[in-house]
C-alpha cells in the first residue's frame, strides 16, 4: 500500500499527529506494536500544559478533557513539614495547567480515530523502517503471519524510547545524551479522593513524595525508591505508612487510603538523542527523549514536537522543505531547556545516596531560595506551566 | 593586658569589626600575624554589595571608596560570542555594585584605625587563643621575642581559612561543608584601561574568563585554567593571547595589554564551617567560609558577618546576650544562600573536565533560560548585588 506518513506507534504523539494529518488532509496510517487495551493500561502522565490543551483542542479532541478535567492554578512544595503554594496562575500572567490522565486522553484520541475512520494496525510485529535516506522511504511489518509493505514519503517515529525507529538510525549519525538517576519511583493508583486540591511536592529527609491525581475520585502518588526495591514487597499498608511519614501532620491526617488499582516502580532518566531528523524519517515523544517525571514534562514535550511535526509535514506536502529542515533545532531548543527543568527540579527534591553534604546543604538554600523569593518562584511556576514557543 | 574583645586578624573582616567596635565605645585589640605591607599585597576582591558599600559607610570609612569607587548598574555575559548584558539596576529596583579593590579598602581602614590611635599588633606570632569556652577567655602571642598575653571577654576569629581560630575549636564540635573545584583561576593585574565598562564573564569552550577591573586604569583578568598549570609557565603575551581568544571579536579588538603587576594561580573552593560560635569565640569571614570568587561574594560575605557581629557585641557589652545566640544562626542563613549561588555560577560558566555530556548540554540550556527570561536574569541580579537581609 502507499500513503503519504506511515507513523510508527499509537501512543499520544502518533495519535495526536495523525489527527492533525488528517484534518488537513494528509493520508497516514499508523502501525502499533501492542493492542488497544495494552496502549490503555500504560499508567503514564497526568498533568497538561497549556500547549498540550490548544493542541487537542486543534486535533478535535478536547471536549471531554474540557468537562472532565481538573484547571490547576498551583502546586505546593512540601519542605520541612511546611507547605508552601506557587501560584502557577499569578506568576505566569493567568497560566494554569489541566489535570488530565493519559489514558483518558489516549482514549478520546483512538475514539476519534475509529469515528473518522483512519487506518490504525494494532498487534503490526516486526515493524521494520528502511531507504529513510532516499526520497522512497518504506515500512514493513507482520501481521497475522503475512508480511506487509507501506511506501511512504515520510516516516514519524513515535515508538516511544524502545521503539525501532531511533534503533534503525546508523549509530554514527545520532548522538545519545544520558543522564540515569541512582533511584525509582513507586507509584500507586487508587480510586480515592486527592489528598489535596493541588499536587503536592514533598522533599523529606526519607525521600521525595509526591501527592498526585487524575480526577477528584482517582490518586496517583508516589514514593522515591531504592532501585533495588520489589514491588512486592510493598503492601498497600507499607506504601500508605511511608506516604504518611513524608507529609505534613495536616496531608497525613487528610490521607484517605484505599485498596491499590496499580503499582510499580519506574526508573528515572534523562535522554536526548541528536538530530531527530534523519532524511525522511522524523523521531518525536519518548523516541527521542525522555525526562524524568518530576516536573510533568514528558507529554508536554511530546506533544510540542507534534506541532512542529504536523506543522512541517502540512508545509512539506505544500512545497516547503523549510518545516522539516527546521524540525530538529525548533524541537531540540524546547527540549532542552525541559530536560533542565525536570533535571533540576529532580536535583532539587530528591535524597541522593552519593550526594556530597556541601551539595546537600547548597540545594536545600537553592529551595529556601526559590521559596522566598519572586524572581525564584516565577523561574519554577514558567518552566512548570510550559515556556511560550520561540517560533 | 586586659581588653573587652580580642580580634584575631587584620584583614577586612577585623579592621571593619575594629571601627564598628571603637565607634560603639568598645575596646578591642587586633593581633595580625603578617606586616602590613604583606596584608596591603594581597590581590583578592573588588565588587562590593550595597550592604558592604553601607558597612563602611556605618564604620566612618567611605570617603575614598564613594570618590574613587565606580558604581556599576551592570555585568555581561559572553556565551557562544555573543555578550549578553544583565541589568542590575533595573532588574533589581535599582541596587548597583560598587567596584573598589580590598586593598584600597584595607588601606582605608589602616588609616582610620592609625587615625583613632587604636591597638593593632603587627607580626604577632604563635597567636594562641584559650578558655574560650569559660567567661574569661585569653589570647597570647609572642612579639619581639617576648609571649604576650590578654585578657578578653570574647574573641572575633577574622583570621582566614588557615587562621588558628578555627584551628582551635575541638574537631567534635564542628562539621565542615566542602566542594573543591577541578580547575583554578589564572589571575593578571595590570595598569591598563579595563576592556569595558562593566565586567564580562565569558564562558567558552576553551574555558571560563572574566575580565575585571579596580579602577579606570587598573584591570584584572583570570583564565580558568587546570590546577597541574605553573604561573612560570605563563607568559603575559601567552596569557593575553589565551583571554583573547575566549572574547568575542569586539572585546578581543578592544584589549588594551600591558606588563603585569602580579600573575598568580588560585584554587577554587567552597567550604563552610558550622556553628560559627563556641562559647566566647565567634567566627567571621574566610576564617568559617570560602566561595570561589564568581560570584564577587566573598569579601561581602566577610561585611555581613562583622555587621552581626559588631551588633551581638555591642548588644552583649550592654547585658543581652540575644545577639550572640543568634550570630551562628543569622549568618549561616545568608551564608548558604551566598554558597549556593557562587557554587552554581561556577557550574553554570566552567567547563568540568568530568562533566558527563548531557549535564554540559542542560547547563548549556540553563544559560540560555536564564538570558531568555526576565524571572532568570532578575534571580541572577538579585543574588549578585547581594539579597536582603533577613533580620
Amino acid at each position: 500500500m502507499r500513503v503519504q506518513v506511515a507513523i510508527i506507534g499509537a501512543g499520544p504523539s502518533g495519535l495526536i499527529l495523525g489527527q492533525l494529518l488528517h484534518k488537513a488532509g494528509i493520508e497516514a496510517i499508523i502501525l502499533e506494536a501492542h493492542t488497544p487495551d495494552y496502549v490503555l493500561g500504560r499508567i503514564r502522565a497526568g498533568v497538561l500544559e497549556q500547549v498540550a490543551v490548544d493542541l487537542l483542542d486543534e486535533a478535535g479532541v478536547g471536549a471531554r478533557m474540557h468537562a472532565e478535567g481538573l484547571a490547576h492554578n498551583g502546586i505546593e512544595l512540601l519542605i520541612g513539614g511546611t507547605r508552601h503554594r506557587i501560584d502557577l496562575h499569578g506568576l505566569t500572567g493567568g497560566k494554569q495547567v489541566m489535570v488530565y490522565g493519559q489514558t483518558e486522553l489516549t482514549r478520546d484520541l483512538m475514539d476519534a480515530r475509529k469515528a473518522a475512520g483512519l487506518a490504525t494496525v494494532y498487534e503490526a510485529k516486526e515493524v521494520a523502517v528502511a531507504d529513510f535516506d532516499t526520497d522512497h522511504p518504506r515500512v514493513s511489518y507482520l501481521k497475522d503471519g503475512l508480511r506487509h509493505e507501506v511506501q511512504c514519503d515520510v516516516i514519524a517515529g513515535c515508538d516511544g524510547f524502545h521503539g525501532v525507529c531511533r534503533a534503525s538510525v546508523p549509530k554514527t549519525a545520532i548522538t545519545n545524551f544520558e543522564r540515569v538517576y541512582p533511584f525509582g519511583w513507586l507509584g500507586l493508583l487508587s480510586d480515592t479522593p486527592p489528598v489535596a486540591e493541588e499536587l503536592i511536592y514533598a522533599t523529606h529527609e526519607r525521600g521525595f513524595a509526591l501527592c498526585s491525581m487524575r480526577s477528584r475520585t482517582r490518586s496517583r502518588y508516589y514514593l522515591q525508591c531504592a532501585l533495588t526495591e520489589k514491588v512486592e514487597e510493598w503492601s498497600d499498608d507499607r506504601f500508605w505508612d511511608e506516604l504518611r511519614r513524608r507529609l505534613d501532620p495536616q496531608a497525613a491526617a487528610d490521607l484517605v487510603t484505599g485498596k491499590s488499582l496499580e503499582k510499580s516502580i519506574a526508573p528515572l532518566r534523562s535522554f536526548v538523542a541528536e538530530p531527530m531528523r534523519f532524511g525522511r524519517l522524523f523521531l518525536a515523544g519518548d523516541a527521542a527523549h525522555i525526562v524524568p517525571p518530576t516536573g510533568a514534562k514528558g507529554l508536554n514535550l511530546a506533544a510540542s514536537d507534534v506541532r512542529y511535526l504536523a506543522r512541517a509535514f502540512i508545509e512539506f506536502f505544500g512545497g516547503s522543505t523549510a518545516g522539516i529542515d527546521h524540525y530538529s533545532a525548533r524541537c531540540l531548543r524546547r527540549i532542552w531547556k525541559a530536560e533542565r527543568f525536570s533535571w533540576w527540579m529532580t536535583n532539587l527534591l530528591h535524597r541522593f545516596p552519593d550526594t556530597n553534604p556541601f551539595e546537600q546543604r547548597a540545594l536545600e538554600a537553592e529551595l529556601d531560595y526559590v521559596i522566598a523569593s519572586h524572581a525564584g518562584r516565577t523561574t519554577l511556576a514558567e518552566n512548570y506551566v510550559g515556556l511560550p514557543f520561540e517560533d
